[in-house]
């Protein structure tokens, strides 16, 4: 594989201090400056890991609707609160999403919805997902080119921070430290014995003061402890939570990459069109920075913050950031409950009756319903493998998806025949399509539908109803100013959305 | 309240041997003759009592889908089973099913969907429910008009006997007891220290013997037992569960209402009108036969029966009746399951994920779910009143709901629209009908639909759509061999069942 021969070649200059070498593509190669301990004022980015599903948090997630998405606190979702929450600090043009493209797609739509014009930041797509080591290699790599004296925080996007100002105060600190040439980690400060956390052993004495914050040498990175060591720890002070954030210079963490991981540094460093990048990640190692570069590095400080955090790792650390009621259960939605305490009851439209659980964690969604105790609530990630390997489309989609024009909701989806509803927002339509299995009668129930079917074009509204066949080419438009709805009744021998033939889209589908 | 003055009357004769007396309705009252105790050959008749609910099995049973017609063990309805287990010694026609109006309604269509021709039972139907004395008195009152020798056993609709013939040979045994004048009661043989039920005291020794079963005088009736007491029942012997199960004359059981519940005996003597029942009712006490009658009566005998039995009491009992696996859990549906031990999880088309359940009972169904511990299982019928206090309608009909032409399911309930699936089946067809608030459009997605609208009828087949304006009347109809399968959207101020006019109706329904 070439992306192999490229890494066994730059082993052998791994141990040389970083230089520019001629690369084989056609932009000329960005490469870290060796690290000078003066002073920068470099600019201050984020990149935003934002490449995984979240499967712990199904049946709210999905693979079409990853954690980052989900609004489980809050009216906004986790990302958006991510973003907004840097904004002061950091304006979307200078946040990178870094994920890969068919959450990018996903993202990208969702932040289209919720604020279309204040959250566009940029993307960089990763061909697969390897760990945290290398998409913060990639990011680093494209801000470097950018901007080489660019500062990236690092974020992942899934984290809930409730207040936002005492995280930016922290981060100006951090920012401070970073352009100094530190690899700076924010260590949240315990007030629990918590084992869910990895944690950071700081030295006893901070060697510096940024505003209020203390900096001090990371000793060791410590992996998530038992509660009789978790208590030691809360006990003993100077162990932190490893918040998973961390400030440092482009330059400065890929000089440390070149160092620790000198394959991914050498793979990446060469690549910038998509294709080869494809290749060379195949290669790359399948590490998390902690491990890879953070505990052997030099130089990796902590700043303790106060800020409330939390990882919100599985549907068991609810807790944590809603706010239970008296018998310390968190409950939403159409539920009744008997007597249930210390519970995560998570309802929708249906019904759910409960009657005595005790730290149980049930979660309801239209089409599918988890239930299990709190203390194992790291194995919906599990039930989520078997799902896929069952092919249970529950694992992959809700039955309402989002699509650039509104969304779908799946009613019925039965032998010869699927009814959904479909709602289109003010000004939108549809691509210019065709089925070849398959027609389709639309029945207008709310708003107004400007329906082309083949030559014609006509307006159907409330109440009325009109009949695509098999074959004729037809689009749905919503021309009015409120939201359209529409029935749908497909009938035909294959009814799956994979049956569509697009001529035309605002949205460049194909 | 005219019910009262009667009973204060009779009152006074209650000490009187049972003699004819002159009633004031239109037919001669029919009244118990003096006790014989010379043989009678009587002819078996059965008194089905199918008034309950059973809410304690919610969601699967509604207000419209009451206990007794769930399939929850093999492919036939309990009530079904009850009826063709009793066959081959009570044909259909000495059958009587006691329930209320509308439950008769239910239950008559459910039967003549199962075996139109086979199971067609009398009703006896009682203006509302009043305990086990009532209704087994009105029965009583019921089988002695039409046949002064009658033997009645009495039968709860709901229990589950697996196996028939061990049944109908104890039945037979009884059959020869009760002609003699013996009021029967059937005594399971406890093989566990069961909580759940009542318990009959036996004579040490049976003072006759009828094939292969002992007859025993009924020392006394134990209410349900705790664990210990249980397990001493068990060791001790001469304890059998109470089945609910009596056979007895129809004279004989009159006899002992007149001593022990004069007013009731009263009340209902004088009353055939409907109108006049309704109003006896009200003034009827609550009350059990065995607490208002067994515990008091001469003659109680228990035979003491192997057959297997349960009475499906909660969902917790299912452990009885379905064989759990190797962890004990009673699976159904599209269940994915990581270690759950000793639980029950009923799922249907939905996804329902279970993780280390131990003892639980999980009940999932198109519109709502529950959660509970085997321990707790009685108290689902707690439930139940708060959804209906609370006016979720999932206490009351499913989403699916059964009509004597075919079914009808709920697809979506919005705001102005509602969108249902109707099924049809061959030959049948709805009412002639008329809605002030709402239109309908009809889309085929299998079969072929005659449908009349105004004046007009025209056959629409798959694919192929109508629509039916508000105000004008209409009928659909499959005039096919197959089902016929229509997707019917709704659009109006008000959608409810409320809005039909009709004028006319294959099942003279209003």
């Amino acid at each position: 594989m070439s992306s192999n021969k490229r890494s066994s070649k730059s082993t052998a200059t791994r141990k040389a201090v970083v230089a520019a070498t001629p690369a084989p593509v056609k932009r000329r190669m960005a490469v870290p400056a060796p690290l000078k301990k003066k002073r920068s004022n470099g600019k201050l980015y984020a990149a935003i890991l934002a490449g995984g599903i979240g499967s712990r948090f199904w049946p709210l997630s999905r693979e079409t609707t990853p954690k980052q998405l989900l609004k489980v606190v809050g009216d906004e979702s986790l990302l958006k609160s991510t973003i907004k929450r840097l904004n002061p600090l950091i304006p979307a043009d200078r946040v990178i999403i870094v994920t890969n493209a068919r959450q990018a797609e996903i993202i990208r739509l969702h932040l289209s919805y919720e604020d279309a014009k204040a959250l566009s930041p940029g993307y960089v797509i990763e061909p697969t997902g390897k760990n945290t080591a290398a998409a913060i290699a990639l990011a680093a790599f494209d801000l470097y080119r950018k901007d080489p004296d660019a500062v990236m925080a690092v974020l992942p996007a899934d984290h809930v921070i409730e207040d936002g100002r005492p995280f930016r105060t922290a981060l100006k600190a951090a920012l401070q430290a970073a352009r100094d040439g530190h690899l700076v980690t924010f260590g949240i400060v315990p007030d629990r014995p918590e084992t869910g956390y990895g944690y950071i052993k700081a030295s006893a004495r901070a060697f510096r003061k940024i505003d209020t914050f203390g900096v001090r040498t990371v000793e060791k990175f410590v992996e998530k402890p038992d509660i009789k060591r978790a208590r030691q720890y809360l006990k003993l002070g100077g162990y932190y939570w490893n918040s998973g954030i961390f400030i440092w210079k482009a330059s400065r963490i890929l000089e440390e990459i070149k160092n620790y991981l000198p394959e991914t540094f050498d793979s990446l460093e060469k690549c910038i069109e998509p294709e080869s990048l494809a290749a060379a990640y195949k290669g790359l190692r399948d590490i998390s920075i902690d491990h890879g570069i953070l505990e052997k590095a030099r130089d990796v400080v902590v700043i303790p913050a106060n800020f409330p955090w939390s990882d919100m790792g599985s549907w068991s650390s609810f807790g944590e950031i809603l706010k239970p009621d008296n018998d310390g259960n968190i409950v939403r939605g159409r539920v009744v409950d008997i007597g249930s305490k210390n519970s995560v009851i998570f309802g929708s439209d249906r019904a759910v009756a409960t009657i005595g659980l005790k730290d149980m964690i049930i979660v309801d969604t239209p089409d599918a319903t988890l239930v299990c105790p709190k203390e194992r609530a790291q194995e919906v990630k599990e039930v989520v493998n078997i799902l896929k390997k069952k092919g249970f489309i529950e694992h992959q989609e809700h039955r309402t998806v989002q699509r650039p024009w509104g969304t779908y909701t799946v009613l019925e989806n039965g032998e010869g025949y699927k009814i959904k509803k479909i709602r289109v927002e003010p000004g939108k339509r549809l691509s210019l399509q065709m089925h070849h299995h398959r027609s389709e009668h639309w029945v207008v129930i709310s708003g107004v539908a400007r329906v082309q079917r083949g030559e014609e074009i006509v307006d159907i509204a409330l109440n009325q109803s009109t009949y695509i066949p098999r074959g004729v080419r037809h689009r749905l438009e919503n021309a009015g100013t409120t939201a359209l709805e529409i029935i749908e009744v497909q009938n035909g021998e294959y009814v799956e959305e994979e049956d569509i033939v697009r001529f035309e889209d605002d949205f460049q589908r194909k």
